[in-house]
């Protein structure tokens, strides 16, 4: 059996960009298989009485945010662009996604979506710009898109975000394995020890 | 000159007593000198709206941090006994710290203060308790609780927690140096790498 790691992000979060950027290399050396979770935090957040990202609600909280991400971002050497508008609405990356299943370019099409959130400033709710992103990610673009709205995959988001709740998931990125959740991208690497045994 | 860093913590802040336990030895090794700030945040939460901690607030967020602080003390081999109430009021263990200036106790105070809390569910706010802290810290009790409660001492803790607010602090444990601001436990070796100069 080889040990697995459910990977959940929301596309407008800017730490799951850090993540995404980091989790494959990071597994593959573990020998840890990465299942890839898109959810939605909006339903969550709202439940928490929040309208909007915490990050613009508590805005001392949010300039922090955007240094710690210039800083995190030389480090690991991906660009950042801060977003002209924050956060970006992340339904169609999701849904599009889902839509990909196991489909082999589904990491490097959600990889490619938060460079152009963070890193390009291009809008992800746009289905030019995903289209665009999916013909580089070597998926067909009219054929998934076409997929992501149908109600089976509308229906497989709203359960994944159901599922997020019941896991007691409350911020992006997440990870779960063997009944235990890490959050933010800071713990990425105890989530894979664990998700090999501890 | 020396390098140094400001290390701001609250001791009601769980990831606060991680942090104090940490910070003497990683900085010593990297020839940093740590100046201890103790502040309230209990202020800075209200201005956001908060009359609690956020993890009492946000039960799916409380629930993860007291897992996360199991498995993390567990790692760092520091004891975690849930205290009976969160958070406990910091106020007096405050000014016993800024009372002490640059007293040789001091560290030991705070980190034997933080071990009460955390460790060993003791009532930080009760001066009987804080007396045997002091006493075990090889300061003197009765002295130090005296000074601590001098308007020169309420007075230099008022002005520092205003002086977290104009550091952009929201959360604690935070670490400031050479202008940069880091939070959270998980920044303390990045946030001395940089009183290193980067």
């Amino acid at each position: 059996m080889t040990a697995s790691l459910e990977f959940w992000f929301e596309f407008a979060s800017t730490y799951s960009y850090l993540a995404a950027a980091r989790i494959d290399a990071l597994a593959r050396a573990a020998g840890v298989a990465v299942v890839w979770r898109p959810f939605l935090l909006g339903p969550i957040f709202k439940s928490q009485g929040w309208n909007d990202s915490p990050f613009n609600i508590y805005p001392a909280k949010g300039r922090y945010m955007w240094r710690d991400m210039e800083r995190l971002c030389q480090r690991l050497g991906v660009p950042l662009r801060r977003p002209s508008q924050f956060p970006r609405n992340g339904l169609l990356a999701a849904r599009v996604t889902l839509a990909g299943g196991d489909a082999e370019w589904v990491p490097r099409f959600v990889r490619s979506a938060y460079r152009a959130n963070f890193g390009e400033d291009r809008d992800i709710a746009d289905a030019a710009v995903v289209a665009a992103l999916l013909r580089d990610a070597g998926a067909s673009p009219d054929q998934v898109l076409a997929q992501a709205v149908t109600p089976t995959v509308k229906d497989r988001l709203r359960a994944q975000c159901e599922r997020a709740s019941e896991l007691g998931l409350f911020g992006a990125p997440s990870f779960v394995t063997r009944g235990e959740l890490f959050w933010g991208n800071d713990r990425l690497e105890d989530a894979i020890a664990w998700a090999r045994g501890g």
